[in-house]
């Protein structure tokens, strides 16, 4: 969890996954067939092959042609399984099995949050005096709690803050977790307010196959990335749970106060929790709860227990934050509002899930223009059609067209992505040239982030994560 | 729970109580028959009313004669009943139906701890040179697990701590409560060695109907008595847990490794906690764990994490240590040593509850010398027999005379308890006159303890509280 921006996006269930690899054979034996080049068959049997290997993974047993596997409902290790036409959200695991990804509508319901509609961002330009952000124009955040109060304070002059996190899994970012970072830079400038985000090593301890030592490491070289978005420092505090539990004089008792008012069974109700899991994941709820309050950050806000916080995240972080929500006026506080953001796809496409440890699933922070380059061209899952003629005539399908969907998050200019948009879909674009679009939108970015991490020093790193007043009275 | 010292020591089962609401009913009758004095019937009348109070708080429902109560074995709020003939024994609850106390031998069989027997106790007094604690002598504390390892280490010249804690639900507190710190000041002058005690006013807080900030002040007025007891300033470092876990580097980290490796399911198992408590017990053990680790005091240990602590407490608190020693191996620390200690008994005897809440359970630590004169001589459950004739002729039964106990507590003289004992044994000696050595030893010793109490000053607790280097070199 505390990924507050998703970096698995969707995990296809198992029968999609078996159809998949079913359809590849035929398009194998097919291109054999009809003696296609040996360059694309060679394509094929690879895809093929790596198909195999992902439905080997993911359900621990080889395919077999005609055998469906027996199980095919999606199960999550630690939580309900979804049912077969519904996607499955939660903190660890997002699976659907529509190509086009989740259905955020139907999530919106399910949550009971609100959606992000034209009314509300013409709020925010509105009362902000700035164009909205492009992931608040496209609907990357799609919905939002109490985001009206937030705006009701800004305008009466009321303080606020923001929050937002990331759990250090690793050393490996890619492009999807820089999307709350992204967005929450941006509110940050326009609604000049302190932001505080949570690096949670000790989750990643807890749940990963890690030590302390290794999570704390990974804490800090993450911490790199986000400074490399381009926070002001005077603003922005930056903090590793394992090392601020230890150094401030008010957030453990926030997060006592929170572990008071939830109960063993409340956390099995929303994260899935069992009696085998340990006590650390169990009582971890309250740990990411506790910096939605002020008062856990004494050094920011003093003894001001009342200033209400923001937080931009993925939606699948929501169920921690309807636990704060559900716990904050009990304690005497006031509930954190929230917008959220969709997951950010795989380049394999919107099923299937982004894995640090399978370089080829993502672009990484770390990737040069040529690896940027040859994973676009070579895994970025296409809605183009078989045939330069087919596509010509039918248009390729946005919907579902990784590189469409990643220019969506990625160009900033409105229109030049309407224009591809239609032309792809007319058929008039080629998934070639669409593809070169998005790789050249993410080559100068990713060389821009790298030149600006590498100008991160230590010392930088540390002032940013030293506990201390930011550049707000209160 | 957190109290190293339980204070409830042993409360009676129903049904015992039962029979000693209708034995003191026929008492009373038969006194009245015989036309006894007004005095006399008056007192046992008093004692008559106060059992029946006693039968009423204890199940709910008023005392009827011939009526004993339906469900009668003893039921703990937070763990499972103890069968009939069992003493119950966790860290909220001790019972028993024994009017002499808890069976200890069994305690240790059902433990799995060592009896501290002569052999032992030899040992300490070669190995140090000094004459052993009274509580060594007279086996109040009577069970230990891995003290010989202490030992070898002390003769080694290798460094161990001491380790011990209290639970600050109240102000009050009585002189049971001062025997875990008598016997771990002695221990720490005897072996010259650094000693951490533990406030658990966040376990106070999860349990209790209490805030935060009472929580933390009981805390601070439990310090200042323990620092009454004498405790060497440079050796002794006091901690509150709602603060110290926001001033140390290394304590949060400990806890987060002993919460991932204790699952629910042990939790449940060894406290007796249900899907209905709230996350914070469920976690709190680990927060009396950590402090058996001296990686969680680098500002005493530095970076030593290989120095071995020795806990004394009374033995309720065993099955938080229990886990602690199983955990301790798999995250690479020593396991504690401990060292157990019986209840102290209530003055309405050892089977009978010790409650802050009711002043003549016990003697306080702010009783005047005439409070302690009358405590003693009116609730002091005595072994003596009805009559000065039958006394004289019988003699009186040590084994459940509270004044006897207490004497076993707090007289130093070997000698001159064991006269009283033979003396009061034999009838030679009344009641009365063994109360009168009670509490011309307890006035002495509570006023020197309000005397040293009184010089205890803010700055003083600042110190002791203070995270700092303590006078060893590690």
């Amino acid at each position: 969890m505390a990924d507050f921006q998703n970096c698995g996006s969707c995990s296809s269930s198992l029968l999609e996954l078996f159809e998949r690899v079913s359809a590849q054979g035929e398009k194998v034996r097919s291109l054999k067939a009809v003696k296609a080049s040996t360059d694309e068959i060679d394509a094929a049997v690879k895809l093929l092959l790596s198909l195999k290997v992902t439905y080997k993974t993911a359900t621990g047993q080889d395919y077999k042609a005609g055998s469906p596997p027996v199980d095919f409902s999606p199960v999550s290790s630690n939580g309900p399984a979804a049912t077969q036409d519904e996607d499955f959200v939660d903190p660890w695991t997002v699976q659907t099995s529509n190509a086009k990804g989740v259905d955020y509508d139907k999530l919106i319901d399910r949550f009971g949050s609100s959606k992000i509609d034209k009314e509300l961002i013409n709020r925010i330009e509105r009362v902000t005096g700035q164009t909205p952000h492009r992931f608040l124009r496209r609907g990357i955040f799609f919905s939002h709690r109490d985001m009206n109060q937030i705006l009701d304070a800004y305008e009466n002059k009321k303080p606020f803050y923001l929050y937002t996190g990331r759990g250090p899994s690793s050393e490996a970012m890619h492009v999807g977790h820089l999307i709350p970072f992204i967005f929450t830079k941006w509110l940050q400038e326009v609604f000049n307010v302190p932001l505080v985000i949570q690096l949670t090593d000790d989750e990643k301890y807890l749940w990963k196959d890690l030590t302390i030592q290794k999570a704390s490491e990974y804490a800090i070289e993450n911490a790199k990335d986000i400074i490399a978005c381009g926070f002001d420092i005077n603003k922005t505090f930056i903090f590793s749970d394992l090392d601020y539990l230890g150094m401030s004089p008010g957030f453990y008792k926030n997060v006592v106060k929170v572990q008071k008012h939830v109960t063993f069974n409340q956390v099995k109700g929303i994260f899935g929790f069992t009696d085998s899991d340990c006590i650390g994941k169990i009582s971890f709820p309250a740990i990411q709860a506790a910096p939605s309050f002020s008062a856990s950050f004494p050094q920011i806000f003093k003894d001001k227990k009342d200033i209400q916080c923001l937080i931009p995240c993925a939606i699948d972080q929501d169920p921690y934050f309807r636990m704060t929500r559900d716990v904050a006026p009990r304690i005497g506080y006031l509930k954190p509002a929230l917008l959220h953001s969709v997951f950010f796809p795989a380049l394999q496409g919107a099923q299937t899930k982004m894995s640090a440890s399978d370089p080829n699933s993502s672009i990484f922070l770390t990737d040069t223009p040529k690896q940027i380059k040859t994973k676009i061209n070579k895994h970025a899952f296409s809605g183009g059609k078989d045939t330069i003629e087919e596509h010509r005539k039918h248009g390729g399908n946005c919907e579902v067209d990784v590189s469409y969907m990643y220019l969506t998050f990625f160009l900033e200019d409105d229109d030049k992505l309407e224009q591809m948009k239609q032309a792809y879909t007319s058929g008039a674009l080629l998934t070639g040239e669409l593809k070169k679009v998005l790789i050249e939108t993410l080559q100068p970015l990713i060389a821009a982030h790298q030149q600006r991490r590498k100008q991160v020093t230590d010392e930088m790193v540390k002032q940013f994560m030293t506990p201390r007043k930011l550049a707000f009275d209160f």
